[in-house]
């Protein structure tokens, strides 16, 4: 089981990713069968080729997180609240986002899910 | 599938449910065979008589909740940060979760996760 401080520093460095505009960075943060949600609903991506090319694609709009609260851990999980900032339809736009991480051992994530909808974006 | 509207208010009868020290009222949002995991990585409580004895243990603390965004809608999930008050052991206590609803279209609760853990809980 992953320690909290190894689940929190996961979620650091995937925000410090997104400021670099990394998503290779991104990407040597998840396992490599792991699964991505975004939002909940939504086709998985499996594996680390889709993986990487969702983080590209979602950096290519400029997106940057900024955290909205503490992480929450629970056994092997991190949930925590943040806004993601970047250009949709040339506007400005906040999201205000919830992840769900699930780590292994070796403190990669083996599963994503991101809640967020229609009525969580707004103009900046 | 429930709208976003109809998953917001049960968050909002959710929060209403612990202002008022209900038990019965916060039950009778939850399905007949509904699943409660709090915190994730511990048994699960199933059904409405487990539901029903778990939040009605949670309310003798006092606690009160606080919603801290606003409910992520995506698909027939919410997701919500908030902050829980109580009393622990003699002491007020303040406990930062996110909790996850499934809901199903009747807009009940099918299955309820709570992200929260010992690094989450502060002295108030």
């Amino acid at each position: 089981m992953p320690s909290a401080e190894q689940m929190i520093a996961v979620v650091h460095a995937y925000v410090d990713g997104f400021e670099r505009s990394d998503p290779v960075a991104i990407a040597a943060l998840f396992a490599e069968n792991a699964t991505v949600e975004d939002p909940v609903g939504t086709p998985q991506k499996r594996g680390l080729a889709e993986i990487s090319e969702f983080y590209a694609g979602s950096m290519s709009t400029g997106a940057k997180l900024e955290l909205l609260g503490d992480p929450r851990c629970a056994a092997d999980y991190a949930a925590f609240p943040f806004a993601v900032k970047l250009e949709f339809g040339g506007q400005k736009t906040v999201i205000e986002v919830i992840d769900t991480f699930r780590i292994d051992d070796d403190g990669k994530i083996v599963e994503m899910r991101a809640y967020w909808g229609p009525g969580n974006m707004k103009s900046a």
